[in-house]
């Protein structure tokens, strides 16, 4: 079913270390800016539908829907939605179908995320609470999920560390342009190849950073009849959710994320649009291999192809389809729980004409990937003019 | 408005320490149970939501949507929603809205938590995550918020200890009929007024224990013009979320919950019931002092009175209209994210006579009231036969 949510208004905070502003400050920063945007005030939102992962862990926070809600001085519904680093995508589904149910008029979803106050292996620990007990057990991190279908990818597909690197290349060079971004500069094929290596084949600059950030939106369901007015009016068409298997091990192949193939298919289908329609998207690139397999699921190539794709520059600014235009996780930052929420956001931006520097001439129609974990849950979102 | 959301199936574990079963073994038993009763299978439920408040801290899980969806062998969408001890009620509030959107026919609602393989200052600790940072900062407890609380309703009310240890009275009674019961025993005046003080004026037996529990709901929407089965159906028609401050520093009055007083009016409109309507109730009695308070603010006696009020009998079994006939949180138990789902199974079970020993006889409307932290978040849901 083609749904009809206008987004009101849309904004994120500054990606990156934040450590003079608390959870609360960024969901409260993103959230006024959102506002302003959509020329609304507090008084007129009818719910709030908060997105994070770690506020429990990190922040001690386990009611932070009321914490929000109660930041921003409304006594509205709030509630938390959770599911890992896909918590974004499903507090927008979520939200939307609280909208289309009829029961809220106007919503407002802050992805929210604070995570640089911590030590390196306290985060990397708390992360792996996307995964499954007997991951943890045996001791895989993310990065090392990730190998793992890295190096089933290129042993498949022919995939190259060149493919992976070019990722971060293209999207460094993304965020270059983006004032938002946590690492607002470029860097060169070398340079990725030369990185750190993480775990076997990832590098550092494989990898997305960890990231302190908020993104907010105004939802509206907005009635068919009513009169058009002059604004350009961006609508969310299609929002899908699809899951796998928690556990990498269950998998038929280590080289696809099947969720991705399923969510695809479905958002297609309620949007009516065929791939051709799209003219930008922003996947969730936490690791380069990530990229490269969310062309192939989302069916922009053949499977096995990603690498090859991405390298023809189709997918960079100024090439047919620019791809993660924020610089993506990658470049732009990852903080969990806002990523889904931003992803839309920017997509906004684009279709609105305002991506700035950045800006992708006379795109239409853009899609968005969020993935939690290894692709145990996927929330894909289409957006149009 | 008034929803037409049927449950067709329902089901609580045991409550109490389950030493040998997994947050997600809580989770299948439940689900299993709820599917059975519905005599349905996995494959006739389009999505699941989970409510649990803290699988991040005590099991390493943040991805639990996609981790119970994978421990049940389905792949269909799955999310965790958060909201301290009112995660149920909000889980069930969400569900409700995926099907009024018309995105999912049949959802499932499951409600869990693993509390007791933990220290007591550990999770004591970790239940102030439903608190506020500067009430943390100032080393309140819940226990010592609700004793403000309680102090409050005592020196403007005049209320008692005898008036609170009563309500323990009365749902340990109930309990002692519950097989599910953690505490399935009665308990007397004295004992409760006798018992060890925790945090003057209230004593141990004032207070809800912690919990390993699941409990499930399966939901429909009901097309208006189905034929009538013979099968009598309890239906879900109002579902109502309210919220006041985090902080109770910032509250007018520390002797009522104003969160419970708004959802409960909502609630009422959207049934279309009234009060002489509901002939049995599920509150939140988290301590004495909150069953007390939610007489009043649910506006079944005057304020100040809800003492009395329960002293009367009306709201024992064979009064006029009993309340926590589960044993409530109190006596049956309290794993903080099944709460507000077993609430409704509770309901459920008493609208359909298959109450067992604590059955009410006759009862064809029923009330909930789910409650987080000290009442930042209140959710009241009404259910008729």
């Amino acid at each position: 079913m083609k749904t009809n949510i206008a987004i009101l208004g849309s904004a994120t905070t500054k990606f990156g270390e934040h450590w003079k502003l608390s959870l609360l400050d960024l969901a409260h920063l993103a959230a006024d800016e959102a506002l302003q945007d959509a020329e609304l005030t507090t008084e007129d939102i009818d719910a709030v539908f908060v997105s994070n992962m770690l506020s429990g862990r990190l922040q001690h926070q386990d009611h932070l829907g009321a914490a929000v809600v109660a930041e921003l001085g409304i006594k509205k519904p709030g509630l938390k939605v959770e599911g890992a680093c896909a918590s974004g995508g499903l507090a927008v589904h979520t939200a939307i179908q609280s909208l289309l149910a009829g029961t809220y008029e106007t919503v407002l979803v802050i992805g929210v995320e604070k995570m640089t106050d911590f030590e390196a292996s306290e985060i990397s620990a708390a992360l792996m609470g996307a995964g499954a007990e007997e991951e943890r057990a045996a001791g895989l991190t993310f990065p090392g999920l990730y190998a793992l279908m890295a190096k089933a990818h290129m042993q498949q597909y022919g995939t190259t560390r060149e493919h992976m690197a070019n990722v971060a290349v293209k999207n460094h060079y993304h965020a270059s342009l983006n004032k938002k971004a946590q690492f607002p500069y470029e860097v060169s094929l070398e340079k990725v190849l030369a990185s750190a290596k993480l775990t076997d084949p990832l590098t550092l600059l494989d990898s997305s950073p960890i990231t302190d950030g908020a993104a907010a939106l105004i939802l509206r369901k907005v009635k068919q009849n009513s009169p058009k007015s002059n604004k350009k009016t961006v609508f969310i068409t299609a929002s899908s959710v699809a899951m796998d298997t928690l556990r990498l091990a269950e998998r038929d192949s280590f080289a696809e994320l099947a969720a991705t193939q399923v969510a695809a298919k479905k958002a297609f289908a309620q949007a009516g649009i065929e791939h051709g329609d799209v003219a930008i998207m922003e996947v969730h690139d936490c690791f380069t291999i990530a990229e490269i397999m969310a062309m192939e699921d989302l069916g922009f190539c053949k499977k096995g192809e990603g690498g090859d794709y991405i390298l023809s520059g189709e997918t960079r600014l100024g090439g047919k389809r620019p791809v993660n235009t924020s610089g993506g996780l990658k470049a732009c930052g990852h903080p969990v729980g806002a990523t889904g929420v931003k992803q839309i956001v920017e997509i906004r931006d684009q279709l609105l004409g305002r991506g700035g520097e950045k800006q992708v001439k006379g795109a239409k129609v853009g899609l968005t990937q969020n993935v939690g974990g290894i692709g145990a849950t996927v929330v894909v979102h289409i957006l149009q003019l």
